[in-house]
């Protein structure tokens, strides 16, 4: 997969050269170009930034810059593109749509940065995408953490010992406790049924914790995760101690 | 504000150091510590990690090297923390959660990686904190874009030409549309409204721009908005339109 980042901070995106994004650029799964698209402005000052027309605070990212850094790209690849602008406004992000992203050949992402960008530079957008309701200083950090989720769905780059789809988003149902060496520590004990050695009585209990844990802070989840009738009839004990 | 983030990998944490996070450190607005937790490892590989009790899959961040942090922490510093742990079952990160935090004199971050982390790790927190429904590798990128949000909180951290408050999502509202040089660009054309100086139109033109893009794109919002009458009126001939 190919990913272009439009950014005016380039320096930031050391993050994606490490840990399991790393790997995957060492091993040719992602291919990473990093593009300062101020090098696109059209002034002697490299300015890509002006005061908005009908007058406002703040300064807005002009369009010539982001669309030459665009032709830029589609002259080296003329192949399909997704574009993603990381907007406020945009289809939130989740991962549904890591997944949809990672079938992609070629992504690009337009990271804005200071107030606000030019309208015009949304039609180069085939997805305006948010990473939450809450506002951040740029797009760089909020395009990192996309790439991190979906690069994840990329084959090849989880190892083989563990796959993107098995993560408890993907089930459905949020993660069962887990539990570490030491049996005890400062005092808190691990339960005793995974110190049993009863693999069928451990599978149950860590379903009907998943079961629990969703129920009691993201019940909406239970709604789109297929059930069993085990399942159904543990969720009933648990609404009957109320 | 102290911001203290436990994490295998400090290197990451780059980003920090950038645009307006940068500028609020070095105005002492912000002081950012990076603790790499294996450090406190309790044997001589320095591992801080096991194989889950039960059997399972990957590796689990044992508690000991993450305590043993948090009492260093807290022998530097024996005032009140809030302590947010990154955790995708917890409560979503949004702007409110970013201004409430920014409240505060010293926010702690764990940074689980891999595959997840011992349950008793959780009860050192005071927030568990979700960025949203993706699966991420790690904490850190999370950690860095809720330090973000909420570090624009802080007083003087943004500059006096502007303020988090008017934001967009803390207006409530969806951003109008904005535009800047040039009034023609590859034939697409600023709004004429926005070159006629005529200040009473333009402002009225951006409350029914902002009206419009929130009630196509997040109409949920819009019941968490102030109205005035003119904004319902104006809201009632887009639904008649259809």
């Amino acid at each position: 997969m190919k990913i272009d980042i439009l950014t005016l901070f380039p320096q930031m995106f050391v993050p994606l050269n490490e840990s399991l994004l790393g790997k995957a650029q060492a091993k040719q799964l992602l291919e990473i170009a990093i593009c300062d698209f101020r090098q696109y402005a059209t002034n002697k000052q490299h300015h890509v930034d002006d005061t908005p027309y009908g007058g406002g605070a703040g300064m807005l990212l002009q369009p010539q810059p982001i669309y030459r850094a665009m032709d830029a790209i589609n002259a080296q690849d003329t192949g399909k593109k997704r574009v993603i602008l990381l907007d406020p406004a945009g289809q939130k992000f989740n991962q549904a749509l890591a997944q949809d992203l990672a079938q992609e050949q070629h992504l690009v992402f337009i990271c804005g940065h200071y107030e606000g960008f030019d309208e015009r530079i949304e039609r180069l957008a085939t997805d305006k995408v948010s990473l939450g309701d809450f506002v951040l200083t740029g797009g760089e950090m909020a395009a990192m953490v996309m790439i991190d989720a979906l690069a994840r769905f990329v084959p090849g780059v989880l190892g083989n010992e563990t796959s993107a789809y098995s993560d408890s988003f993907s089930a459905g149902l949020l993660e069962y406790p887990q539990y570490t060496r030491p049996a005890e520590y400062r005092g808190m004990k691990v339960p005793e049924i995974l110190l049993s050695g009863n693999h069928q009585k451990i599978a149950q209990w860590r379903r009907q914790q998943a079961l629990k844990k969703t129920w009691l802070q993201r019940p909406d989840l239970l709604a789109q995760t297929a059930l069993t009738t085990a399942d159904l009839n543990y969720l009933d004990t648990l609404t009957s101690e109320d």
